[in-house]
């Protein structure tokens, strides 16, 4: 049955949306985060993943420079954090200071990432696409980490240990992932 | 304090991925709908949304001709019809018929929505960016929708009743939405 819709105009909302903590070298080589909710993955061979920014941003000119960037993805025990990381910028604060963070450089690319975070993928920049207020940032995979106290008993990433924040645009909220659904290419194939 | 980390290699993990269903015309005027988690907001002003494509893919020239796509977003009582529009392809199946679902045409773009879905945008084509594997196609958000249900009582979106289906990677499972954790643009500001 087809139910009565409402119409928002035209806004940027998409559920769910990520916490990306992007992370980068700056000019003067200090480490820094800034938190995205623009972005995704985007390709799978070379595994890429995208992440758009504001010109404006200190993070902008870094990632540039450097060619390279970090994506730290925090747990719901670290909404605060990352919050506090979209809001003030690394022009200004020393946010890996601020939050008591560890910035560790990048195994595969010149740039740091959140050590305390549970999931973290390093990327080396491929393409910059301009869209109108922002630039969005193609970055291919070079290597994802797990925290290990966030792996199942046979090694594998286990998402609610993992507990990924999530960001709900135009409602401006986090949430927490709730409870596993089912198997992907698995629960359609009762259906003819 | 800095914990151990896995590494599982250059693969496509981010956490949450979104479950996109990317509704077009096909060449025949056939309503099709195909489910992809490779996409996210990418810009404010113009509001647009990416979506990877595989070329192999009965949607990648629909889009192409018609320079249009929507975004269904479907709940988790949704997730079986979901996961049998990633599964299936729209040039053997009529997936609208299959899922008893309804093909409702855009409002602003020449594409279909998923009727009973309980949150739809409206994209019209604006950049296709070859990336490997993929296409991303970025659509500039004409409208958003949401179904009538799923709005609190001053008619702002509740993304409790929406109650996303979302994706994780690698471990190819689906998940819903749990507990709200707080504010964005607002937990932060306790932080010095």
């Amino acid at each position: 049955m087809e139910s009565t819709m409402k119409s928002l105009g035209a806004t940027t909302f998409l559920l769910p949306a990520p916490v990306l903590l992007a992370g980068s070298y700056d000019p003067q080589g200090k480490a820094n985060i800034m938190t995205a909710a623009w972005g995704g993955i985007c390709a799978s061979q070379p595994p890429a993943v995208a992440v758009s920014i504001q010109r404006t941003r200190w993070t902008y000119a870094s990632v540039l420079e450097r060619k390279a960037f970090t994506i730290s993805i925090p747990s719901t025990s670290q909404a605060a954090q990352a919050d506090f990381a979209g809001i003030r910028s690394g022009s200004k604060v020393d946010k890996f200071a601020s939050l008591h963070w560890s910035a560790v450089k990048g195994e595969y690319v010149d740039a740091p990432y959140v050590g305390e975070c549970p999931l973290v993928l390093e990327l080396a920049l491929l393409q910059s696409v301009e869209i109108g207020s922002h630039v969005q940032f193609i970055g291919e995979v070079k290597d994802v980490k797990v925290r290990e106290d966030c792996l199942d008993e046979k090694g594998r990433p286990d998402v609610a240990a993992i507990d990924p924040l999530l960001f709900a645009p135009v409602t401006r909220q986090y949430w927490g992932i709730g409870k596993l659904v089912g198997k992907a290419f698995s629960l359609g194939l009762s259906i003819d």
